[in-house]
């Protein structure tokens, strides 16, 4: 079953090595299915060279096991949270890529410091608050997505324009239009978070970009009117 | 038409994912026909692997297609006021490579710090300043190029001795003698901002060099008794 | 004799330089057959590419050579130290990782700053204090192992908990449960020194992760109910 | 003439691009053939993939071309102070490594902060003064190795202790019992300059090693009694 969909799954999780996103399995990619209420993600703990796409996993939206002899990615609830409030994504990724880890570590968001991050995120990429002790003890994978939603509703973001996430002390969660579309949101993210890095020890006052400049951009490739690349000839 | 031009211009890009310039399709070269006033430019949003020499379009200094199937770069205008203004130039470059974004993003010059800055660039590569609403609302990617020229012409800048710049905000633009040359001084604008800021860090008082010594560094190889190289034997 | 144990130890020797881990010969792996109060280590500064599993050198524990033409690694004493202390581990690596390195010259321990570390690291990894003029001059490599046992001692730390130690002024040390196992081990700490100095160039304060999260992590992928991985299925 | 020694210097400027020491053309080894008066040294500005052996150029102690098509490299004289100065030294190397020129633009000696750096170099590794306005002026590469000498010889260095060192605003000169093993030491300044820059960073007080730790690793692997590796057995 969905063997179109565990083909992208399975070749977007080789693209996390390929991009240097990751040390031995730390990531994983999941698509969904939204017809059937399904999603498709990476086995725990395996390596990206041992699998193959038929490893992949099929799971419900509660978590259950639909297909497949593999224990699914340990992060597979935080992934089911992000679907069932974010209605649009189609694919999701978690890592550990060390910029954006660091980030997440100091509990810092990363800034809209300039065009390349305007090009891609409408604005700086949240750290979710520490989870609280009761999160972490019960149902904490489950509880992992919660607070990411949490944190773009509060804040009034539109996960579709500020596809990614750092979970406080932990890292980045991206998604996007299909697994591959979710694995290049994190490729950005983890290298506007470096650029924005070294920014701040340049100049550790406000290096935010101007909004007028953030909206020129965000718009001029994902907008009404967007005329970057060769779509909208 | 200009079949040659093409194909140097479609080498030039090739170049820019070997030195580690961009990441996805970040970054784009032209080069110029003087003598026909026309441009030839790399497609909008296009991975380098899958274009070839046939794919670069070749617009007028006015901006129009003159032949081409695909679109050109959206920072086209920006690569033609460069043209106007600087008429010794034959190559233009743009990237968002990382350590040239983290200088552009603190709004911070790249200062002339050694001898690796002073072989190739005449002085600090400065920063333009922000660009205005109207500018960015306004014929943005035009508005990009002359806030370069003006940066360049208020502190009396000569582009052919300080061939890059950083837009604010945004990233870097180098320019050359051919597309080529202007590809390599994009490689050293990135590997001099590198070594500017970690020398930034160890020593955040002036750490500019000595005037002598970047006389010496830049005459030494490009002035009328330069002496390095093979050429002046 | 050991045959098993030599290709073990030497194929774990050749992840060293494929993990980044060593410039030259700067680093070594052994294992220990405790039956027999026997281990295997690398020869001394022998490339990884110039030597096969039969260079692999077989010392008792008081360190006399036992089979092997060539000198066993200068650091032999200190493994022998850190295997007669800590009963359980059974493979030992020294290497000069350039992020650890750069944390013992600054006399720092790793903090445990979030969920990368705390899969693998069951709290801070320690620095040991400065060793004495003495320790220096006498039995050197003996008194390194013994400045490491001191540190796990004096501040009850559970060597199989955290698998590593930075020697003040020197680099780090890792074990674990077999050769490959210690050398894992080193590459996460590699990584997490990593990010940690990021996150601490970005907020100076504590950035020392939850506790309630750091149990969650160690223990889902090694306590009594661990849930990461297939094993538990 | 001088077969062997051209190849030797050769294959030492290959090792410079395989070690990531230079960017385009900017690194050159030398070698010495002291019972002649010679060296063999790389031409100027040709690339490494470019050369064969016999692009080497022989020159005599005064700089004139003895055997060679080609320009020698530029900075010859230097190699040629350094040689006259330091009677011991059979092999020079320059580049513009990227930690080492950080550390040069700062006018920042690279401290001896573990026993990475004690292992080759017995202790800091000294920038330059300055240079004046009249050894820029005339001269200059002659005086560069000028004013390198002078720092050895005013602060009582040993160079065959301290096989480098950083001209100020410019970058690393390292030298060596062979052309090889001078690129090794080019090796090991960039990555001590790394690690050490890396230190400051977490500690900004004194990181300087003891220096009964310097002694020990230093004389471990290079004193009369040295025991490390397998030479002496």
């Amino acid at each position: 079953m969905l063997e179109d969909l565990k083909q992208k799954v399975f070749e977007a999780n080789l693209l996390l090595p390929q991009y240097n996103l990751v040390t031995f399995t730390w990531g994983n990619v999941s698509g969904i299915d939204r017809s059937r209420g399904l999603i498709v993600i990476k086995p725990s703990g395996v390596e990206y060279d041992q699998m193959g796409a038929h490893d992949m996993v099929v799971v419900d939206m509660d978590g259950n096991i639909v297909e497949g002899k593999l224990n699914p990615s340990s992060d597979t609830p935080t992934h089911l949270a992000l679907y069932k409030a974010f209605p649009n994504i189609m694919g999701v990724v978690h890592t550990h890529s060390p910029w954006a880890v660091s980030f997440a570590q100091a509990g810092v968001s990363i800034p809209a410091a300039g065009t390349t991050h305007g090009d891609y995120f409408y604005g700086d990429i949240p750290v979710t608050r520490a989870m609280t002790e009761d999160e972490i003890i019960k149902d904490y994978e489950k509880q992992t997505g919660n607070v990411v939603v949490e944190t773009f509703n509060k804040n009034n973001i539109n996960p579709d324009q500020v596809p990614g996430v750092l979970v406080n002390d932990h890292g980045p969660f991206t998604w996007g239009t299909d697994p591959v579309n979710a694995v290049h949101n994190s490729v950005v993210l983890e290298e506007v978070a470096k650029m924005a890095y070294h920014s701040l020890q340049l100049n550790s006052h406000n290096i935010k970009m101007d909004g007028v400049l953030l909206d020129k951009h965000f718009n001029r490739k994902h907008g009404k009117n967007a005329y970057y690349g060769q779509n909208k000839k």
